[in-house]
């Protein structure tokens, strides 16, 4: 036997390796991707889980259907209507985090070397997931509005003779970066998609932790040609390890997933899909959200007032309206990754940027996470931080 | 855009089709491949949920290691041991599913067009994880003790220049057959699959549903090269709707799977994996196997005294020892699949035997479940399954 080609592609995260550094508890880290352990419900979910056996019994233990529970699909339609996203319930399944929506999204769409548009930087973990199927990346930069159209029409227009599928993009509180999308580049993305018949995916974790400015609507919401697949998650507005996600797209690419998804893991884990269904019905996620997003928003302000107060200047940052993380970009030459060491000694931590870029850049940069650290760390852990790059930069 | 040609492959399964007539509750079902609705421990589940949120509070709803839970992975390494097999904490990881694990297993393995080896007949939901990274199939038939090993060896012979990763196995009380493979041929097919540089992969879901006869060791115990991917899970002794499983490999195969499974889905459901982690330590799971064995059992004993009974002479079936599933054989030349409308017009259903095999073959036979229907049922379904093979044998 040998391992299959795609295995060259598929290497151990850098990040993996470098988050087990950071779980020393003497470490202020800002590497990771977590939601704060203080955003999720416990009391709630205990109430939640007790009542679920106790009107479901053996049936939320039971396998499900593959396309996720229809009470919850129907809870979601209606909360996704809110949000202007018109749907039908064969236009929505529930997935194994959407995480599983990269997954299956590369397993349906990608030939070995087709090409697929991303962000740079980009979600370390759609990468991950992309890997498996041996993509080539053009990656499209960002600026404070989100993708550059001129650049990614520019892009598509050189490659246009090449096998095309995909632009994958985060439009809101982007991961890395904290970035949105323009309400502009919104529509404009949508007719570059329809003029190089690409379909865009839109992953939308974050824009319920929205702590200023006015909300844009999701790219999927202004589609009038069913060429977005939008996925959405419980895993930062309930429980990320419940790995529950859902994924709306047309009624042809649906069919597909469904197909998909039933050889990779069958259905989706019942139990947590009828927990999330009580979450929704009786209204409690609108309890929660408001909590999780003044707690964050806090996080975010102590984070940006002590980048403010004790980053050297020439340091630039995004400053973020909601989401979990920003990125930093330091002045002069200074490397991230080389910088990391440091970092480690003097007890903080981060995620160098280009491990986020498929361009070869982001050398100078880095992503903070303010979501996890608690409140009275994270000025300290920026102090320490702006320490090391002052010493550097002497 | 264009779909992926392994698209092509991905069909949608008739079963699925079949399963959703099956849910008239009018139709007495040997279709489907669930657990009885009463093997899950509602109660205690309840019970252990509570205790879970109360010890580990946030701590089991966030993200957890790709790899799983520290304290699951060695109950289970416990566990294994108890059964012959023998494995470091780097040699083993919970999934989502033991489904997962064949998806996994075939994307580390399978280049598009590889050959693997499976039992005819042998486990849809493994054609369906496989056929995305559109292997080619080397059907094995089999007989009342599993794989016959002289085909197996005669088959590898003549395809020994092709690309070869896998041989696919369900050895105890295989779905769709109930057959289990004897102990002979276990010590076989290892030494087989050694000369031929193979990786044998031992689904093993039933194992611990036994209801008569002697055990027979895993292949894995068996198994001194590292040669053997085992993989089990909780569907059957807890609750399929947990997703939940593990995978034993060895130490190279293993780092390769988590790095796609990070891919696929980050991390198993923590929260689950907290559950079965209890149900494991306060030995609740060797209370409940036991109460499972005992209900199967009966059923098992009710279908086989009505297939005695009602069939007409000439028909044949497997006399499982354990599992979830028995397997038909029909004299004559009649078609279980065009015999299928009859059945539902009479109101009994089960799957045509042709559905399991890659080999053509399997149209005189049929699947029968019997763990999931009511045990006053049974033997009603299987007086109306005879009524209707008699009528069409004149």
């Amino acid at each position: 036997m040998e391992y299959a080609d795609r295995t060259k592609k598929m290497k151990a995260s850098e990040i993996r390796e470098l988050l087990k550094i950071t779980q020393n508890p003497e470490i202020i880290s800002f590497a990771g991707g977590l939601p704060s352990p203080h955003s999720f419900p416990v009391k709630m979910i205990e109430k939640i889980t007790d009542s679920v056996l106790e009107r479901h019994g053996a049936q939320a233990l039971q396998y499900g259907p593959t396309e996720g529970l229809k009470e919850l699909r129907e809870l979601l339609i209606k909360r996704m209507k809110k949000k202007g996203i018109k749907c039908e319930m064969d236009e929505i399944i529930i997935t194994t985090g959407s995480q599983q929506v990269l997954d299956l999204t590369a397993k349906i769409f990608f030939n070995v070397g087709d090409y697929l548009i991303v962000e740079c930087p980009t979600y370390l973990g759609a990468l991950a997931a992309f890997n498996a199927y041996q993509p080539n990346y053009i990656p499209v930069s960002m600026d404070d509005d989100g993708m550059k159209m001129d650049e990614l029409e520019r892009k598509l227009e050189e490659n246009k003779n090449k096998p095309l599928d995909i632009i994958y993009t985060v439009p809101t509180f982007q991961n890395p970066s904290g970035v949105t999308m323009s309400l502009e580049r919104r529509k404009r993305i949508l007719k570059i998609a329809k003029k190089y018949k690409l379909i865009i995916l839109e992953d939308d974790p974050y824009s319920e932790l929205r702590y200023s400015g006015r909300s844009v609507p999701p790219i999927k919401s202004l589609d009038k040609d069913g060429i977005v697949i939008y996925t959405g998650t419980f895993s930062k507005i309930l429980s990320p390890g419940f790995r529950l996600g859902w994924l709306i797209a047309n009624k042809e690419i649906i069919k597909k997933m469904i197909i998909a998804k039933q050889g990779a893991d069958l259905c989706t884990n019942t139990f947590v899909e009828w927990i999330a269904e009580e979450y929704l019905r009786y209204g409690l996620v609108d309890k929660q959200i408001p909590k999780i997003r003044k707690m964050y928003k806090k996080k975010r302000d102590i984070m940006l007032k002590a980048l403010e107060k004790y980053f050297p200047k020439g340091t630039k940052w995004t400053k973020p309206d909601g989401g979990m993380f920003l990125w930093v970009t330091l002045p002069g030459h200074l490397d991230t990754k080389e910088m990391f060491q440091e970092a480690i000694k003097e007890k903080v931590a981060y995620v160098h940027g280009a491990a986020f870029c498929v361009d070869g850049k982001g050398h100078d940069s880095m992503r903070l996470n303010f979501s996890n650290a608690e409140d009275n760390k994270i000025d300290v852990g920026i102090k320490r931080l702006a320490k090391i790059i002052k010493k550097l930069m002497k």
